[in-house]
């Protein structure tokens, strides 16, 4: 029988581990994408047009689709000149859908059907979503892409939460519910993986909910952010947040090349690598590591990491699991 | 026998000939497409982005599709915000894939494939193509949309050009040569007949094309360039730039209502209606007007003419032609 996977997260982390599973047979794939982003082409769309944020979406859209590869390259093209720069194609052919169905979900169905995905990729909320954070001294930001370029070593997170009512959407909530398992991330901490569980009702229905979750943990600290953070401290705190267990969560064990390290070092200073200090029985250490080198694509103004989980790797794992 | 048939024109025009045409069995349909057009959503793309226009090619999709209303509908959806205010989202869609595939003919395949297009939309050129008019006084003017603002009333024309060396494609020969039918216009005599039959090579192939040559007259005389205009003139004018006489003359003998014409001299003064003064054994006279009032869109700068044809009667008629 077909078994329910559900993943959450934001745009990068869920391509990767979307693209590995949906080659395998009998998987019922539901995406849950953060509403969070406020950045680049997404942030200029959402200002200026007033639609959801697309971005994370097109992402997810783009790993489930089974149509032809130059489909796929229109969905990731971006402008690089005129009024255009800067957008992503895929970003405004949702936001379009959004403004011609009047709705931004009904318009990723829509897509969906054009793109020919195999799944569901569903908004975490229909709601506007305006991340914020406190601090222990006292200071806040506001909006996902303020967060993600901000500093916070020195301080300490208080409070990360949502400035309006924002609250899970329904066809999300079914997802969770009816999910045989959850692959909760891989993904920035504050910006990919807690804004999906802030949500309002999210703790109230994934504590019903019957699925295994499988947390992948992050190959690499974000700078800024988690420096140093090692495997038990990104357990412990998702667990805070979720009220409950998670029952798998996969480590990597493989080395990157000196290459891939130097790449990464070149944007992030600092820890690098995310230490594997966390001995239990839930642990499965895995290869899971990529060694094609990304490079950032032009026009494109978004900073990539270098070392990257395999998608095939991450999902053969994900894969034994569900078969046990 | 499944009949070739080839519609020439620019977007208004041949959207509703292939809109009607599309809905019989039997036929195999090619619209070749004007590449001259250089106002508007289209325009500020070829500007900016240096790509082919995709204004016109964009209807003829439209007319074309067998996919759902809502994608229709995305297609002619036109951005009124932002800094993406004025352009069709289907112009964009086009845009980008000339960009992704590197050819604007080819991108219009791939275009036709998600959109499920019944038949092939084929530019009559794959040179860029800008247009100029010079006048007995010794002025010029140059690019599409100029002259299709522009006033000619009291000189004349002397020559119709392209200032570069623009051929016909490939494909739209062989479009040519392959016809059993081609349905010439309607639409605007300077800016979406004479821009197809002036490409180079294209009178040397439609000499050695043994298709029967459908006119249909247009409705209306466009102000400023063709007032006064009657049926004998359209044919006079257009068979010397043809290089051979058409076959079958298609002239409407409804009357338009009222308010067709109230609505119609709110925009253009003089001369509305196309006096039909012509007595000849190829005119077929049929009832061939539209009584659907349209409506100007919303942050679409066009002008739209309110009386046109209607593309079920004008289907019906060129269809009984095609099965004498």
């Amino acid at each position: 029988m077909s078994k329910n996977i559900v993943t959450i997260g934001g745009g990068t982390g869920s391509y990767t581990v979307l693209s590995g599973l949906k080659n395998f047979p009998n998987v019922s794939l539901t995406a849950l994408v953060s509403m969070a982003d406020d950045g680049g082409s997404t942030g200029a769309l959402i200002s200026e047009l007033g639609v959801l944020p697309p971005g994370d979406v097109r992402q997810c859209l783009v790993a489930l689709s089974e149509h032809t590869e130059v489909i796929l390259e229109l969905m990731n093209y971006r402008f690089n000149e005129g009024k255009l720069a800067g957008h992503s194609f895929g970003n405004i052919f949702l936001a379009a859908l959004e403004k011609v169905t009047g709705d931004f979900a009904q318009g990723v169905e829509v897509a969906s059907d054009i793109l020919k995905v195999k799944g569901r990729v569903v908004p975490i909320t229909k709601n506007k979503a305006k991340l914020a954070v406190t601090f222990d001294d006292g200071t806040a930001i506001e909006g996902e892409s303020n967060i993600d370029h901000a500093n916070f070593i020195g301080k300490k997170v208080e409070k990360i939460f949502y400035k309006d009512n924002v609250k899970i959407s329904f066809h999300a909530a079914l997802a969770l519910l009816n999910a045989d398992y959850i692959v909760l991330g891989p993904g920035d901490y504050y910006t990919s993986i807690i804004p999906n569980i802030i949500v309002n009702s999210f703790k109230e229905t994934i504590a019903e909910s019957k699925a295994k979750i499988i947390l992948p943990i992050n190959l690499t600290n974000k700078e800024g952010h988690t420096n140093d953070w090692k495997v038990s401290d990104y357990v412990r705190n998702i667990e805070k947040y979720l009220g409950k267990p998670v029952d798998f969560i996969l480590v990597n064990n493989e080395n990157p090349l000196p290459e891939q390290i130097e790449a990464y070092k070149t944007e992030v200073k600092g820890e690098v690598l995310v230490k594997d200090d966390f001995e239990d029985p839930r642990v499965i250490r895995e290869a899971l590591l990529s060694y094609t080198v990304f490079e950032a694509k032009k026009a494109d103004t978004l900073k990539r990491s270098f070392i990257r989980h395999d998608s095939k790797k991450l999902a053969d794992c994900i894969n034994k699991i569900i078969n046990k």
